[in-house]
């Protein structure tokens, strides 16, 4: 049928994208190229292991053994490859995950991606992202992107300033979405973190995989020498 | 030449297929999702590394490193990422692999995947299964699925019902073959076992990936409040 | 676009074409299929981590921390997931990946890929491969194939024959290079090394993934028994 055509080349058309983002987009979160986890602005991870209660009550909330905030920085395969998190306390509830950059840059994209409902029993994705802000360690305030308004509704520490709210759909086309950031910073940075303000519902919040993009504080290579 | 541009359609066609299995359809022999193996119904892994064998006579048979029956869970990357079992004398040769399921669902399809013959020395994949049995623990007798006939040739344990044999094809355009059960079950089941009663000539049998789907049996999540 | 369009069917193109080299070619050069790395006519590996200079420059070179030879055999998800090896100086400064093949096979394809420029900070990949030879051990001198001038610049070790000299290409449309070899070999071979006669500038060249492709030496599997 047409809408099983139609549907096809959607699906197609987000393998490209996906995997062209993997290819053609530099990844500053990334651990290859040096990216490491702060852990002066990162929650604690879930401790508590809810398998035994998920099987005693027939019931499944994907809640994985305890994996490190790393896995939020590293691709995934299967249902719990990801990094969890209660409310934390010490932050009004809100969840932080803070990375130092392997170099200085200028953010202006972040990808978030999470596991589709279709993939899980129940379709219950609900500790997935909902709102998420970018925040990074700046003196100078942030400025507004052309047509932007500034909407972080949280405060940060002192010494961080905040680039933009986006909102995470877990019924959007593609579970890979990227999202500009409304505003720009004045000098480049090189630790930022992701704080969720609010998720999909349920107690704890979960990041499959978060990338930061941006423009590199320095020129390009001059391969001249070398053809 | 229009033969290449049909078999690059196709190549393109199994790539989305393939993908979209993972991310539309929840396997409950996921480990990620819970997923275990279940030894009671499980065969002995192949023990004797005959490695050494096939270089001393020059000829391959992808005979890998002993892999434990989770292999037969995960993805595959390269040849020999996969469980191999000689025939399972206690069992009438057959190779079986059972799973607690991480939830109680009613089975709808299986899916089984190979390396394909192109990709290994020799065309031999003589090990992959051919035809292969699902097995679920069960009171009650499975009910056939409108115009199928219910058609597992072997005696399972006390217990146990069959719900199909499916036949795995090594020359099919998709290595990845999703198959729709013969049978039903009354109640939700939690473990399963497949049997695989014929492989294609080896004198032991191996499992790239072993997933099954179905129906999740409670209700889907409900995220009014969130939105 | 019609533009934008043109580069998404690029894109998806070369993504059909990189899956089908996995599932449609032997790669001799497999891990899995038994290939062992042959240390003697390989370059030692890079020793000294340059994180340390990498960060305090605040200027990136990535330069992983150390991975052995058999790096550059595997698959690669992050910028970093490759062998390095600086200039061999028992080797005239060119660097050398040998492997002890999994079966005996005539040579007629090398598959070469590096990350992409537009992954990494900068877009320096200057550590990629330029000019690689192929390079088996035989007795026998190499036939060149019909339209191919033998084309090898640099002498080898003694009992062992160059089967050509193939450019990798950074500004490629397809970061997967596949190559055909412009010599063959009169017996099958089952030793082989690569040398990196020039990269693109850096003073270390990194292997991303070599694969080698040929021709088996034995019947094709037959299954009719079988069926
Ligand atoms: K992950
Ligand atoms: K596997
Ligand atoms: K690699």
């Amino acid at each position: 049928s047409l809408d099983k055509i139609r549907l096809q080349s959607l699906a197609a058309a987000n393998l490209v994208t996906n995997m062209e983002l993997s290819l053609k987009k530099v990844n500053y979160f990334s651990q290859g190229l040096g990216a490491t986890i702060d852990t002066d602005v990162t929650s604690p991870t879930q401790v508590e292991n809810l398998a035994w209660a998920s099987r005693f009550y027939r019931r499944i909330m994907v809640i994985p053994d305890r994996r490190p905030p790393t896995a939020a920085l590293a691709k995934w395969d299967e249902p719990g490859d990801c990094w969890c998190a209660p409310p934390d306390t010490k932050r009004d509830g809100k969840v932080q995950l803070g990375v130092h950059l392997p170099s200085r840059i200028f953010p202006d994209q972040l990808t978030i991606e999470h596991i589709p409902m279709t993939a899980v029993p129940g379709k219950d994705i609900s500790n997935a992202p909902q709102n998420v802000e970018l925040w990074v360690k700046s003196d100078k305030p942030a400025i507004p992107r052309p047509g932007s308004s500034h909407n972080c509704e949280s405060e940060g520490p002192r010494g961080w300033i905040c680039l933009g709210t986006v909102t995470y759909d877990i019924r959007g086309a593609n579970h890979v979405q990227i999202f500009d950031l409304k505003a720009q910073t004045q000098d480049p940075i090189d630790h930022a973190f992701v704080r969720i303000t609010k998720n999909w519902g349920a107690d704890h919040t979960c990041l499959y995989r978060v990338r930061l993009h941006g423009a590199y504080d320095g020129p390009d290579h001059d391969y001249q020498a070398t053809e």
